[in-house]
């Protein structure tokens, strides 16, 4: 305290009187580079095709107001109160009402409510992992969770996936090598529907062999499924832990299919898993936000919820298509991209020796903004691809985005027929710690 | 995964598989002996004087229903829609004005909303403390903080208190004692203004000696200060961090002033500290719930908040009262307590041989509830001690809660002078995990 820090001046300058005092799993926790243009990319005249912010306009606001001004007249002062640790039990129960769309088939008393899916990450992580354990994640992974694992210390191991999501052969050849390196595996980290960030979905065919592989290698597997009721053209496939309930910690959340600023999430785990989650939540906030839970528990029993599901199936599945078909009319054909059959977002892979980090400062300039690749890896990779999120602009809005986008892609190539690559790769493969934030999450 | 969990079983008896699989700090986290009791003292015929919720049953319930209802109307797709990992900007500048009636001066860039200030006790920790890293509590202290650097691994070395709350020297010794010792001292967590669970407060002419001891041996201080508005007689004495910017994290909740439902507490940093606060906390959760935010924000513009304080204050004074009165009348004169000027809690020492957790079984068959003091000792004093909360009964049901209290110790008085100590020390003085609860917060 000797030390002051010098608060006249500007952040990058600032000095950080206390970075002796931090613990080790906060000297690598620094703001991402691409934060401040993310700052930038909010501005009404850029088309930000880089959040995953859900869009929740079509939410009945008139439902949703009368649902809660009636839990505060009836239930205000127990609303308003401390809850259980564990979270509602009428919400609970609710939760078990909701997986089973998906085949499972769940007891109240084995779920967690958390503040969000995102907390549940968190807390699984704590419970499991100390510093150097391996996650197993798909590659690309969701940018949150790797936060996630990066702040326990864990090290990611990036398995492939293809059009049908993580390939059986690489899950293996992952196992295989993390433990001839001699290192411990806690977990298979994975987003079997509608992925964030890559769009392609576990195939039903794949489902057993994945489980049976980590059956197999002892390894639990972390279901993460934000998304698996928002698909655009069939029926939710049945989730890993429909057939598997020993194995498997299933999450799940609200903040896509009702609205997130509730932060209400779950997670789903064997029971003596839920004991240990439950004493991680209380040492976190006592205990998940009632008032929360308790609008939800409203709004589920009052409204046709499923039917809201569906009308946000029909919005997405709108932007999807004006996505893709504009993907189709103006990027050039070096480019490749999935068609997601459900969720929020295309995976784009540029053509060869574009940087999508480099090229983001131009492409914000052009009023359109994305999420670099290299979110989505823990170890440098991805520089060659982005994420485009369908799920908040209007159609026009996306067309134009995409529009803009090419303008940019093209200039970039221009650039590098003309120079060589945009960036040396040596700098494209440094990877900062891409916190996770609600810009990109 | 080849081990299958034996559902049938009770839950003592229950194997956990999973147990090779925690991280090592997950390996000490077991549910405290007590909570089973807790479970029976939440039977209406118990009068509890164990739990530390705050009575709401005053808050006006038409007024918050008008004002989240016009929030819904007006602010709905903001106030459901994900937010910004630090926090609402209207609710931290509000946050900064509840703040200067303790004499603080800050800025809303300085906040981090939080769930709960128990959050924020965990994320300051989960920032700063490596395993083995050394936290100095009051001795007693918050049971929640003890659970959380329980979590994160760090040791707890106890400090005393007097009627004036931390003692100087008793600090100045811990730190040398600590230090000799090799070990790192990361803060001082302290809870300056009627204290949970020992009732005191830190007097306004140590405050200055306190912190001047910090400052020399260069550790921060934790301020956590959720009762501070919370008063009887007098305004409130000014914090800590009133005087000392860039040595003290502070934190408040609205738990107590307001309602816990909403989970909303904050905490004030050192710019470089909070900036790996929200780090942590879009790490933890991406952001805080944005509707319980918006919903306090709310309250706080239509609300005289401040008379509803006040209400507060003098229900909770009638409620210590009633409590001070009855000791008085009822309890044996061995025993001791202190008679607390705000806040929520009497500290009570039994008479000599009398141990707390094993008086609690019998307490409750008489329906009285309390918290053992061991609960609030990182290492296994307190036994002859224990915490009475005069937040939530009525003065009815506290008098005569008191009343069974001192019938039970009177029989175990006679028990003793019959048989001895009625536990021998050896158990008396093993402390399990007291995981932090809402029953006992």
């Amino acid at each position: 305290m000797n030390e002051v820090t010098p608060r006249s001046q500007g952040s990058s300058t600032r000095l950080d009187s206390y970075v002796d005092r931090y613990a080790a799993r906060t000297q690598g926790m620094t703001a991402s580079e691409i934060r401040a243009l993310f700052a930038v990319a909010s501005r009404p005249e850029v088309v930000s095709l880089a959040g995953g912010m859900p869009n929740i306009s079509g939410l009945p606001l008139d439902v949703v107001g009368r649902a809660i001004g009636d839990l505060i007249a009836e239930q205000g002062p127990t609303a308003m109160q401390y809850g259980s640790g564990q979270g509602v039990p009428e919400l609970r129960e609710q939760i078990c009402e909701v997986m089973k769309l998906e085949g499972i088939s769940a007891h109240a008393d084995d779920v967690t409510v958390t503040v969000g899916s995102q907390q549940a990450v968190d807390l699984v992580t704590r419970i499991f992992c100390d510093p150097g354990d391996v996650v197993i994640c798909e590659a690309p992974s969701y940018v949150g969770a790797l936060g996630v694992f990066k702040a326990y210390q864990a090290e990611v191991v990036h398995a492939e996936m293809d059009k049908d999501g993580l390939v059986p052969d690489a899950l293996r050849q992952a196992i295989a090598a993390t433990r001839a390196a001699g290192k411990r595996i806690k977990f298979l980290y994975t987003i079997p529907n509608f992925h964030n960030p890559a769009g392609v979905t576990l195939s039903a065919a794949r489902r057993p062999e994945i489980l049976e592989i980590c059956r197999e290698a002892d390894i639990l597997v972390l279901e993460d499924n934000p998304y698996g009721l928002l698909g655009f053209d069939q029926e939710p496939i049945p989730a890993l832990r429909a057939s598997e309930a020993e194995g498997v910690i299933y999450l799940g959340s609200f903040s896509k299919t009702f609205a997130p600023g509730f932060r209400v999430g779950w997670a789903l785990a064997p029971h003596a898993v839920r004991e240990k989650l439950v004493l991680a939540q209380e040492s976190a906030t006592l205990c998940p936000p009632q008032f929360s839970q308790m609008a939800i528990s409203a709004y589920l029993t009052n409204h046709d919820w499923l039917g809201q599901i569906k009308h946000f199936r029909e919005m997405y599945r709108e932007r999807r298509d004006a996505m893709v078909d504009a993907l189709e009319a103006y990027l050039p054909k070096s480019c490749q991209w999935n068609v997601p059959e459900g969720g929020f977002y295309v995976w784009l892979t540029l053509p060869p020796g574009i940087d999508a980090k480099a090229m983001l400062p131009r492409a914000v300039t052009a009023r359109v903004a994305y999420v670099p690749g290299t979110a989505f890896f823990a170890d440098g990779f991805g520089s060659g691809s982005i994420r485009l999120s369908y799920c908040y602009p209007t159609p026009e809005r996306i067309r134009e985005g995409v529009r803009r986008l090419a303008g940019v892609l093209e200039q970039e190539m221009e650039l590098r027929a003309t120079f060589g690559a945009t960036t040396p790769p040596s700098l494209a493969a440094r990877s900062g710690y891409d916190a996770p934030s609600t810009d990109i999450n």
